[in-house]
This record gives structure tokens, sequence and C-alpha cells, in this order.
């Protein structure tokens, strides 16, 4: 899987052949199919196992944060590059599927979608809870901030992997810098107020 | 061109195929092989023509306005989208090309980069100007703001075009909008200083 999902990284989802996949695998091309029914199948399993593979790499430490802002934190920085990271050379599947099938009606579309979707949902959740505890702005927009999130995400992807910029890491770090302080995280980042005498709000 | 062009925005670069190009624009395989040498030199002719539609659609209107912020406002108005208003329905080439072309080292990935390098410059020129023009920050990081500007307009695509929310336009604009803010454009908001009296400056 972890070859397949390498080869997929690089050739992007519809370079794969099966041909290649198996030889890559060590499967003959029969094997292959005996496991899959079609190209589609092996592209819809080579997705899921990437989403298991960026639970393990990108969700899971995460979880393991304090909630709000660190775990927020922790997934950003886990997340930008995460791919090359865990093995696929070629960069994020996903990310080059929303240029890749924007325009094809396919189950591996409806794939990226959901995954994409729940990627999105865990960063909103992430977020708004970010916000409920007062380490961002309570009347943050929330959705606005995914938003602009996943734009640095795709901008680090295009300049890291496409253009090679050596300073895609730290572009990306200014703009969600920025991005927090404009949510109101600066705040969080000030010492507490002394416990001198009892605030009422 | 134009229907070569709208071909490859649907089905992105590697997925023309001759067969289906020469359909489209009426002529044969080997009339279109009359043309060009191979599948890279079609990817880069209707590349090259999408810089020219790029061109008299994007850049030519900002070139009209006023120097400096206004022309920026112009120039990113007019190129979020551009693509699906000048008859692409596929989106911008290039921006898939950023994804797809990644790991390929090939003539049509230059190209790509050249375009994208082009593209880059102009932004940075047209901030610069802002910025010398009392526009922007005099200390901008103009490279950074380029980034993140950048970063948007692949937010705006993969939303526009893979997610196709209904949203994606507002969602670019405020961000663009908080770009601009964080860069000092309020000031260029206020109304101009009254003048009584000239200033030394």
């Amino acid at each position: 899987m972890q070859q397949g999902l390498a080869l997929m990284s690089q050739s992007g989802l519809e370079g794969i052949t099966l041909g290649v996949l198996a030889h890559q695998v060590g499967m003959s091309k029969s094997g292959l199919f005996a496991h899959f029914q079609s190209k589609e199948d092996v592209q819809i399993g080579l997705l899921d196992y990437m989403a298991e593979l960026a639970n393990a790499r990108v969700v899971a430490p995460a979880m393991r944060a304090a909630e709000g802002l660190p775990q927020l934190n922790v997934l950003v920085a886990n997340w930008l590059g995460w791919a090359q990271r865990a093995g696929l050379p070629g960069g994020c599947p996903v990310a080059a599927g929303l240029f890749e099938f924007d325009d094809v009606e396919s189950p591996v579309r409806d794939k990226i979608q959901e995954l994409e979707g729940r990627w999105r949902n865990l960063l909103t959740r992430i977020v708004e809870r970010a916000a409920s505890l007062g380490h961002l702005r309570p009347d943050l927009d929330v959705d606005q901030f995914v938003w602009e999130l996943s734009g640095i995400y795709l901008g680090h992807h295009a300049a890291h992997r496409f253009l090679r910029a050596a300073d895609a890491d730290r572009r990306a770090q200014i703009a969600f810098q920025a991005l927090l302080e404009r949510a109101g995280a600066a705040a969080a980042k000030t010492p507490p107020k002394p416990k001198k005498r009892k605030s009422s709000r």
C-alpha cells in the first residue's frame, strides 16, 4: 500500500497504471485485480490508506496536545509538508486531487470530497474549541479562518513542491501566525492577569 | 485554440489526447501534427495561448487603472475566477499544473514555471509600486504579500471549482481585504490631506 501511495503521490491519481502499480508492489496485474475491481477501486483504496496515514501522522499527535490553540498549533505544524515526511515523495494526493478532479464526476472525486470535508470539519471543531476556550476571539468567523488556512496549505504545497522554494515553510508560518493574530490569538500569548483582585468579568 | 484550451482546462494538461483535441478543433490528427511536433508541443502552445488570454482579460484592464492600490484591486478582481469567464470551463490550467507537474521534469513543467514566475513578478511590481506610492506600508514584505495572495487564489480555485462552494468569491474577498489591511492599506482609504499649506515632504 505504501509503495502504491508513494507512486500515486508522484504520478497523480489518474497517472497510476495498474501495470506500474503491480510492478511497484511486487504483484501481478491479475493478483492486483483480485483485490480491486477497477482502477477507481485502486485509487479509492489508496486514498483510504492515505487517510489512515494522515490520521497517524498529523491528527494523532495533535490529539495528544492540550485542547484549543496548542492543539491547533501542533496540527498545523504536522499538516504542512506531512505527505513527504510520511513517505509520499509526490506530496499530498488530496491537494492534487482538488485540482485534478474538479471537473470529473466519479467515485474517486466523491472520495476526495469526503476526505476534504472530513478534514475541514476537524479543523472547524478544533478552531471552534480554541475560540470557546478564549484562545481565539469568541466572535471569530471560524469558516473564514478554516478557508484561509486551507489556502495557506495549498500555497505552501505549490511553493514547496512545484516552485521548490526554500522559504516555503517560513512563509507559511508567517501567514499562519498573522491569521492567528487576526483571530485574537495574541491575547492568548500575553501572561494571565495578576490575580490580586477578583474581576467580575 | 480556444476549444483546445477549454478542453485542456477540463481534462488537465496530461489528460489531453491528440485524438480528442483534433476532434474538438475540427482537424485531423495528422493536420494537428503538422502544426505541433508532439503532445508536449501542443500543451506548451495551449499554455502560451492561455497567457495571451490572461493578459487580455486580467492584466490589460488593470493597466488601465490608476497605479498602485487601484491597479492591484482591479488585477485581483479580474484574476479570481478569470479562467471560467474567459471560456475555460475547467479553470486555470496553470493552477492545476502547479499540482499536476510538481514531480514531472519536462518542457511543459518549464513552461508552467515560466508563466507562474512571470505572474508573480507582475504581482510583485504592482505591490511594490503601491508601497512606494504610500498606498501600502513602505516596509511591507512584498514577497510575503504575493505569497499569501497566491494562496488565496489557490484556495479560491479549490473552493470554487472542486468544492463548488457558493461563498468562494466572498471568502476570497474577505481574505484579500484582510491581507491589504495588514499591509497598511487602511491608510489609503482615508481622504487625502487638506492642501491648505505646502508640505515639505
